[in-house]
């Protein structure tokens, strides 16, 4: 049980799969090698652009493996483990720890909302803590799962030594200052989305885990860059450059338009699974646009 | 590929687990056994209540497969084969019609919310009636899944020859009207709340599944006979008893209430798999109270 | 403080304005002159479809005035009179009794959502009904106001002689029916929507305040006839032929459609005020051919 | 129509109001001339904190003319002016001209939400500026309206020349970040809340209109500061320790324990309207404790 400095910027890494749908463990370590080139902590596999919520047991641990064969050493490598149940998270935790992941990263239990109180969701993290052989870190992601935990909740959490941080990808910048206020000295919070990066470490979070990250990783290192040297301008700008073409690969078109773009500009893309749609040929279109707007450049 | 008359009332039977939280199929056999007592239509396995989200794949088969056989002659196994991909929903429809299932029950997937558009919800479920050798029933649960499908959807799915109906768990009546005004001909409506039976009836729907009849199947059975016999008065009067009893074990405290109940009327209930939390004593207390205002008696 | 029948139908009567917004009078009294050849009970003026939320202190009395001058014996007058502050809902709620209003429909102050709790909402409806020498009705329309309140909200208030019933736009059959249980005897619930007239009847509502009954006062009462014969099949096939054309004059193209079908239909419509734009005449089309699928007739 | 520097920090002043809810000019004057002790750009009248939408139009007015009364010279007065219909909307602004003010902050109309379309509301924002003979401010404020204005939404109104900032109080630094990206140059976004007024300058906005500048002046426009000199480190430790007392006298207990804050700090606080209650004894301990952990001190 050991901390992790989780400082800097992840992609969380799609899922590559072939025409059939079936798993392609080569792409995604082709796709990591391509990314090592530039400056990333790590990455997460099996986050919610990993399409975790459509995989096997079995295409889990394979995928996990693939990125952990494909990392170089001094790069962190994070998979997401959170199930409905208390017993299924810790399954996915061990697997994914067996898998060589470093830390893992925690959906909540989400289907049965009325019933997921602050009393339950603090015991579920706490018993998937106690459980886990490496550091757990928090996911909030409201947008899919329809629960919004509460900083009430993660500084409760955060008392637990083996979970180490937050991500955020609600983009509640006040629950980020909260939390960051009450919890552990050395809580981690990373922002779960490219959109709202800088304001995110205004107030405070170590970097982020970026579904843009995979795409423009360069962009996304500058931001961080920018805002440590106090550079508060460049890096106003570059954050609000990346703003429309990261909704595009998220909240508006998601996982077939990441994808798409990483098509696009030189990576493995691929389709995601039924019932997630390839892009029409109009929204392909739109997107190229919105890439080429935001100065995001191909991968040589 | 056949039609099923799905008139009448399904209880959605609670998977029982044993203290450890494992799988208990003598339980499921034994309740079965038990409520055939009634005159219930049939059973659905692996619903929301059946906590289908916390299951593997492997207890699931199992689960179908006992109560597959405790199940009589004449009455119908209905099971819940939702999936967030098309690809593990259509695998868990055929497993579920290998081991006995008379029809399947879909729950949309939901977790990529913004991306489940009609086009793709509708693709998802025609994708699944393909391939499915069994009847395929649409179950829509707006409160679990945070997903509200449209009559427009249902509609639209409705012209597939193997979709031969659907459960409305939001409780939504005027949605239930639009689709039976829309839907090709012999389309039948299911309630999936016992606190609003009397008014899907009036409606226009055959019977319910519910969480309900697990309890009280003769007053929900009441209900519909009251009904049929165009005695409204005494139906009313029965629906607005059910109605604190059903909220307790549904909406507010939900699986863990469900099955309390259960244990408390001679049934099996047993634990509900984690994040679930057991009901507090006070809690428990007052479920009893319900119980016994409702006028549900306990098996015997 | 007598108590008062709300048995039977209402329309909610749209407020008639001429082409520059202002109000005028004698549409209003034209419009009720012209309903009262069915048997309806009577009318409510200013509620949503009033635009109530859009007039004048002022306009608002010339309003109540010129329904009471139209209105002959033997039919009630319903007002709107709630707004966000206790005494601005005192002071109108005695302003629309001194224009002769027979009761008034209050809805719940709902700016300051998170501090409308069961207390604060509870003593707003009691210091009201305090102050009214009118009978008090509730009004719950969630779908304009984002707050939705609970039956324990509304069983409370019922505790007051002069709250005599509520005006459940929702749609939830389940509240309607848990306050018809918990509440004192006698008190009455109207349904709020067309949509969900019968089902409402089913579950004890006493009758509805519908925009519908402003285009098709023959079908509304209908239904509730067939009901109360027993004649549940010709109630369930009207209650589906309503819906369509009942959710365009409402949730979908809302108070300028319903205006726009009066015009069409023979009463007096006229414009909405802005924000509310007229239809496009795609959409005009779209209503047309809806009303005419209804079999809704025009008024000679 | 002339351009308008929003920079910096802006209270919106509650109205006071005696024990019997009439109105207290003299409070309203005396409150400002307090807080003009410090260097505050200006003040905002009749916003949410204002009781806007309980006050009657000749009280809107006075409490206008008040504000104006009381402003030293070089201090901007904003008055909040929007109302559910366009006519209401501009009737109020040129009162609030009239008055004084330098500029109005517009609510957007939420009521018929289903309606109020991107083109229903641009179109509002568009004849309202025209009509104004000053400056227009656009008001989102979600969390009680239960509309969220896009940013597309804003980016269009942000065309009309006399629309010159808007106001976000649902604190979406995203969206921000996109109308900064795309309005016009100049175009000013001053952040709602103070919980996220520092994410806000790192997204570019040009400050704030805070409740909690009310009881808190120096700690907003040390942040300010702080910001500007690029101190992160200070601006952050000052934002995070002001969230849980924003919290307090915003979202959790709103207007009335913004009062008695006031109250309890050395300026007038006074009741709140009804429905709004008067705290309870423990909420009013609770909320002494946060005042004091905040390091908030009484005026002198």
């Amino acid at each position: 049980m050991s901390y992790i400095n989780l400082s800097g910027i992840f992609p969380p890494l799609p899922t590559s799969f072939d025409k059939y749908e079936n798993l392609l463990p080569e792409k995604i370590r082709q796709n990591i090698t391509r990314l090592c080139e530039y400056d990333l902590t790590g990455f997460l596999i099996l986050g919610s652009n990993g399409e975790q919520v459509m995989l096997t047991d079995r295409e889990k641990s394979e995928a996990i493996a693939a990125a952990r064969e494909a990392l170089p050493d001094g790069r962190l490598l994070l998979a997401g483990t959170g199930g409905q149940s208390t017993r299924e998270t810790i399954a996915l935790t061990k697997a994914a720890a067996a898998e060589g992941a470093d830390a893992v990263l925690v959906l909540n239990p989400f289907y049965f909302k009325s019933l997921m109180t602050n009393e339950a969701l603090v015991k579920h993290y706490l018993d998937v803590a106690d459980a886990s052989t490496v550091p757990v870190i928090v996911y909030n992601m409201p947008g899919n799962t329809g629960l919004d935990m509460t900083s009430a909740m993660i500084i409760a959490m955060a008392s637990h030594p083996n979970i180490i941080g937050m991500k955020e990808s609600g983009g509640n910048v006040v629950k980020m200052g909260e939390v960051l206020l009450r919890a552990k000295p050395g809580f981690q919070v990373l922002a779960g989305g490219a959109g709202f990066l800088l304001p995110a470490l205004s107030t405070g979070a170590v970097g982020g885990i970026l579904a843009l990250a995979n795409i423009a990783p360069s962009q996304c290192l500058q931001i961080v860059r920018s805002f440590k040297e106090g550079d508060m301008i460049s890096a106003m700008r570059l954050q609000h450059m990346m703003i429309p073409v990261n909704a595009a690969v998220t909240a508006r078109w998601g996982v077939p338009a990441l994808k798409e773009a990483m098509d696009y500009l030189g990576l493995y893309g691929g389709p995601a699974r039924r019932p997630l749609l390839p892009l029409t040929d109009d929204v392909r279109r739109q997107l190229a646009e919105l890439i080429a707007e935001s100065g995001i450049e191909k991968f040589n």
